[in-house]
């Protein structure tokens, strides 16, 4: 498999425009019933059309039977190994939020939790409190302050938040202070190295001086911190494909990732209508441009068969603009499949096509999971797509003498 | 691709079941007169029903054009990869007469063969012995006593045998006695590390206790060793995908492979019927089960193309009453393809199908090699069937955040 040092050596800079448009959740099941897929369920003669002018085929995101967080699925779309480059919980919680980070921030998912009068866990959840609970806590979290360093707290959705330590040699090798599981007390975060001792009774005392101030608060009484990580380690889009990247994503956490990627973030609106007008009015701008579609996965996961066939059908409706600025490549896939029948995340591969004037376009006339099957590129790990995306681009040099 | 470590981490316990059957050198090649495959040859009607709610496809149990050994191949399937853990010769002989072996003890493959005055090799598997013979010729070499080790010869076919050695600071790395060619002597046995100088010495010592007490006789005079192994340190089923395991495998070789893998085993009786009636018995007890079935791969190996595809029909006629049980993930494939017209292990890919309620079925009706190439799993290695089938059982995670 040819490396992303590889391809930064193959790679150049050219006036061509690729559009990689990902729509989340995208790949899914039959229905019992119709015995036929969201995708092969909904009218989408946008789509379709596509898929004529392509070539078309399956993605896998990690591997057979691999079912892809989100960060692990974007992460293959863009060229990085899922299995080297990993996103700890904390960044993700953190970038999901729109929070801006440091190299050197550390960062941890919290949870407001209720505890008895023995200290132990009686719910992990505080029964989902209200966001607008979880504000007025992270806010009462806020008068906690360190010496050296600085901490801070922000409310992500219902018992939800993120822990942010900046300052100087802190270390995220840390253990979780939270149990999994109620009738436990929660657990003294432990240095995993010795770089993360300091860090691990920062952690704690910050534990200690959290519970001390809910002490006084029905709803949620104590904290539990897991997923202690720092923005990772990871090469740019612009300094392995000398792109210009931008990203338009509706939701933080895309938004978080694209950023974490060295992509410049772009207006998005509300839904796929205006990301693709803010596309059209930043075109000139960027060759290289990330749009990305949400519904699909949210109605995915609610188990939302028809919701998911018109997240499909709302999303086709929006494409005749895009295809209007008739960019040199254009590619439509999924992070991984949500079929509706499971309400999750699943390990089945995704539908893919990509259109340009170099394709080699195959006989598939219809854009679903069945009828990529017969596609060109056949099934193949999603890292390659960047590859094949800037070889149509004609960005790519020769490999070898 | 994601490696053990990974789908341990990734892997919970929880009560769906798995059925494996592995049908042995399925895999053909089309007779020259019919153009069909011994799969395509074949009455197969359930086969073919399996095919039509499954989703299908082609296994590489190594690579592209390589031909994998039975215990190789297996490996591939239980997701070891076979190029990583290697079982040696001497204990895949010492397996397949199922010796218990510890994890400390020595295997070496022997042949019984004919020397000259000079001890020049005459015949290296002396005229191929009757068996009895060889039960007869071990009984002798039994007789050969060490101080502070054990050591037992076990009769395998003909000339084969199996030379065991048990006790404490003994290592398998050794050099081949047996030179592979007539014309030359025996060889020295040599360490091949400085901790294996003592084993070597007693290697060499039962070689030439052994020649001294095979002066006598006409048939075979001399022994010859090769593989020198040791039980490889492999982790178990259970340990990396929280499995509780049975295998049901009427050969011994198969057994012990399984054996080696943790899996518990179970009664076989002496054909297919008898180990479907034994999966039926034990069905609650436990959530993977391994069935064997030999007859594919040995009509295989004996060039009999109507006797391979009576195998096929004779499993076929058996799979009702596996059907029966509805496990929750039904796998169907090989180890390895033995094409009758070749009479051998050959490195084509392997007829694979999997049915599960989530398996997304493909539109392949025949279970053959060529309706396979249609299948939606596409072509792939055979490692990554315990994910998919852990994925298919609802059993493994998400990957990443």
């Amino acid at each position: 498999m040819v490396e992303l040092k590889q391809i930064k050596d193959l790679s150049h800079d050219s006036p061509s425009k690729i559009v990689l448009l990902v729509i989340d959740g995208m790949g899914g099941l039959p229905h019992p019933k119709t015995g036929k897929t969201e995708l092969e369920s909904a009218k989408k003669p946008n789509l379709d059309k596509i898929a004529k002018e392509s070539i078309c085929g399956l993605t896998d995101p990690v591997g057979q039977g691999i079912t892809p967080g989100s960060a692990a699925g974007h992460l293959a779309i863009f060229g990085y190994d899922p299995i080297k480059y990993i996103v700890g919980r904390g960044i993700i919680e953190a970038l999901g939020i729109g929070l801006e980070l440091r190299a050197s921030d550390i960062a941890a998912r919290g949870n407001f939790c209720t505890i008895d009068d023995q200290g132990i866990i009686t719910d992990r959840r505080a029964g989902r409190i209200l966001t607008e609970k979880g504000v007025e806590l992270c806010r009462l979290l806020n008068e906690i302050k360190f010496e050296e360093i600085e901490m801070v707290t922000a409310p992500v959705k219902e018992h939800r938040f993120v822990l942010i330590l900046r300052g100087e040699g802190l270390s995220p090798e840390l253990t979780d202070s939270d149990p999994q599981r109620v009738g436990l007390s929660s657990k003294k975060i432990e240095a995993l190295s010795p770089q993360a001792v300091r860090t691990a009774g920062i952690a704690n005392e910050f534990v200690t001086q959290a519970k001390g101030r809910l002490s006084g608060e029905d709803s949620a009484n104590m904290v539990l911190l897991r997923g202690f990580s720092r923005h990772p380690e990871i090469p740019s889009i612009s300094d392995i494909y000398k792109l210009n990247p931008a990203a338009i994503a509706v939701y933080p956490m895309y938004r978080g990732l694209a950023s974490l990627l060295g992509m410049e973030i772009l207006p998005a609106g509300n839904n796929i209508s205006d990301e693709i007008e803010s596309l059209g009015r930043h075109y000139t701008d960027y060759d290289f441009f990330f749009i990305h579609f949400k519904s699909t996965d949210s109605r995915g996961e609610d188990g939302d068969f028809d919701g998911k066939i018109r997240a499909i059908e709302e999303l086709d409706n929006a494409l005749p603009s895009l295809l209007n600025l008739n960019p040199d490549v254009l590619i439509v896939t999924g992070d991984h499949s949500t079929p509706a029948t499971l309400a999750m995340h699943s390990w089945h591969p995704v539908p893919f096509m990509l259109c340009s004037e170099w394709c080699r376009p195959d006989s598939v006339v219809e854009f679903s999971e069945r009828a990529c099957l017969e596609g060109g590129l056949g099934r193949f790990p999603a890292i390659e797509i960047m590859p094949l995306a800037m070889a149509n681009a004609l960005k790519l040099d020769k490999f070898g003498a």
